[in-house]
């Protein structure tokens, strides 16, 4: 039997940086990483191997950052834990005793039990493995009408990138818009407008009732009771916490089947942490449970158990997510952090919200120059920021994270306004118009 | 005799901002800006008059900011101020009866008296003046060699542009390297070699003895005897505060020059107030006086003083400057704020330092990648972030503004190294490789 204090189940962004994270806390300590895949891919760069990056093989996680960092690295399947004698047992009839657990198991694409058709060849799902993808990629290559169900990011990044390579793409969202969780009307009617002038078929606000087919797809019955013509479907659905290992050994499970933890990402086994897409966790602004599932949210995740595995460190605790991300369509760039809009006031939170356009460069006269808009949501009364929004060029994704630290450090509204903020005519708006300043200032005038 | 509520003398963007936030706070008072220019040129947007923007009218602030908000614009010198009658005395004979005053009167490039031959002809400055700018490019291109004294942002900047559009470029900076002051010197020496290799000449280490020519210029020379052949001089030596004014009123004046004034941006009659280039001020770090003239300082200030004109607002006063700004050397930007490694060791912090280098798109096989570094700067015992530089694509002034944003809200590097960062393939480096988290990682390893 191999011997190791820290075992890592899961080779994703949590697992490598758990275990990262985990040698530069308690170097004298073995770490060792389990995972099923001979090769990792990097997750939010699964659409781009449909179009831009032609290929999966760019899209790799290297290992260089576990080897390097000392982490024992092994391609397996833990099938079995033994939390009283702390052993692993491995798919290969091997086993590994250890000290401290981590379960990084992620996430599976949501395959929907109850659609008719979703069994017929040409059905993918966005699963995270390779050799799957890549199979799903060569068919897509050979057809034309593809069908995507599903228009979160992930659907519609991928709806973009066959767009790209000249297939005929519809998608189809049962929600009123595309990314409809994550923005505000106004910015859903502006990504729909820009994905639609992009070449893709919108059909929102209606669901789908069943793929068609005769062994392999021919379209996708919609529940208006029309009919789309499809020579694939892609579902992209959604994620489910990998909890199933966990459940096998009785840890306890929490909201939605995710594994339960607390604010050091310890499970109800203290020698057992859990991270990422397969751990619970709260919202940092309703603090209640919450599905999202996001790299931002699992790296963070990582790097604190990584810290608390043999000394809890008091200052590292995860205070719920923070959900922030960022996605593009073409050159125009969208990101959400905190509450949307809508979010808040369903939430029962009493909010102001301003929203200002400006042009990430200055003078906007200069070659490249794109439009940005962000929008802020503030409690009334604190003026503390809880949500914001931003969309632009290639830069709105960074602009997205001064939101989202904003958010996190739980700054108001008049010290954003006030804030300094350092721009250049190629790389930023102006200092009068820098949008986030602009925003944070329409909001102190409607608090006043 | 005109009246009005709130004169601003000067229209930059502080004078800008002033007005404009007088007017969002004190909707009911009248605001009137003076300033001498026809129109005002973006500031930031100087340089690139020389190149990438061919010609100044494309870098023009839109009076529209101002007419919008319902100020006042008259385009006139303020002669003298009466502050005890509360009337200015324009050029052009009339007066204006005010109850506050702010000076935004900016700065003058600085001209050096004790440089023999500084007055020849082709010998220019660096004026936020259009008329003036307008003539110095139009000799600018007719004209071969030129040589830049001073390779500070603003000599770097035109230095690029000029060798862009084909001059032979020489740069000549005192310190030892390009951009000596903002940077640490690893990061100064890639500058350099950028620079170099864009074909500007650079001439570091030395500085100027005396300008050449008869009538007109021939050459410069250096103070190590080396004579540059040169047909134009442009002095990029820095600017100083127009406080001739506020002097003339009998203002205190303070360090260096700059009108004294107080954390809510006034003066030491308290009716008046000085923001900008004009105004001192503290640095946010050190709590010393500092000569950092920059729009990211100029328009917070603006900001303040605009809030407190009537009533003190005690969450909106300025605590110093972070002297945040950014630049680039053709499409690699750079940013700096709070104290370089160097300044903090020369003022005595005891501080830990470190750099982390990815690519601003994950994976780095995407098309348009570029390398991206950070170098963060933290208070050893508190942790507390006290600076940051970053270099990399055009996204590298959004990051700094991240960097910017954790100094000014005395963010910890723990703090950063947990915080939720969005990604995304496109816009910004993986999650397991962000700069920042990873440089405060790198930190909060040497810190325990």
């Amino acid at each position: 039997m191999q011997k190791t204090d820290v075992l890592v189940i899961g080779g994703g962004p949590a697992g490598i940086i758990v275990a990262v994270t985990a040698k530069v806390n308690y170097p004298d300590k073995k770490v060792t990483l389990v995972r099923t895949e001979e090769q990792v891919l990097v997750p939010c760069g699964i659409p781009y191997i449909f179009g831009t990056l032609e290929d999966s093989s760019k899209n790799i996680v290297p290992d260089a950052a576990l080897t390097n960092a000392g982490v024992e690295l092994k391609v397996d399947e833990v099938v079995v834990v033994d939390r009283a004698k702390k052993v692993a047992s491995l798919a290969d009839g091997g086993s590994i005793q250890f000290d401290k657990l981590v379960f990084a198991t992620g996430s599976t694409a949501y395959m929907p039990q109850w659609l008719k058709g979703a069994d017929l060849e040409n059905v993918f799902t966005v699963q995270k493995n390779k050799v799957y993808l890549d199979k799903a990629r060569q068919k897509l290559q050979e057809l034309d009408k593809i069908a995507i169900v599903g228009a979160g990011f992930i659907g519609v990044e991928i709806a973009d990138e066959l767009a790209k390579i000249g297939k005929k793409v519809t998608i189809v969202e049962k929600l009123p818009s595309v990314l409809p969780l994550a923005f505000d009307k106004e910015i859903t009617s502006d990504a729909g407008t820009l994905l639609s002038s992009r070449g893709v078929t919108l059909k929102t606000g209606v669901g789908v009732k069943e793929v068609l087919g005769n062994g392999t797809v021919t379209g996708v019955l919609l529940e208006n009771g029309e009919e789309l013509e499809a020579e694939a479907i892609i579902l992209a659905m959604g994620y489910r916490p990998n909890s199933t290992l966990a459940k096998k050994t009785g840890l306890r499970i929490g909201h939605k089947n995710a594994i339960w933890v607390d604010e050091y990402m310890r499970t109800d086994d203290s020698d057992v942490f859990a991270i990422g897409d397969c751990a619970e966790r709260k919202s940092f602004i309703t603090r209640k449970l919450t599905e999202i599932m996001l790299a931002s949210t699992a790296v963070s995740e990582a790097r604190i158990a990584g810290a608390n595995l043999y000394k809890l460190q008091v200052v590292k605790t995860f205070s719920g997510t923070i959900g922030i991300f960022s996605t593009a369509i073409g050159d125009t760039a969208f990101g959400s952090a905190g509450l949307t809009e809508w979010q808040a006031k369903q939430e029962g939170f009493d909010i102001v919200s301003a929203t200002f356009e400006s042009v990430d460069k200055h003078p906007g006269t200069l070659p490249g120059a794109h439009k940005q808009r962000v929008k802020l949501i503030a409690a009334r009364k604190s003026g503390v920021l809880i949500g914001g929004q931003a969309m632009g060029g290639n830069t709105a994704g960074e602009v997205m994270n001064i939101i989202g630290l904003a958010i996190q450090t739980r700054t108001t509204v008049d010290n954003l306004l006030t804030a300094q903020i350092g721009t250049h005519p190629l790389l930023t708006s102006a200092p009068t118009t820098y949008p986030i300043v602009k925003a944070a200032e329409k909001i102190v005038a409607m608090r006043s």
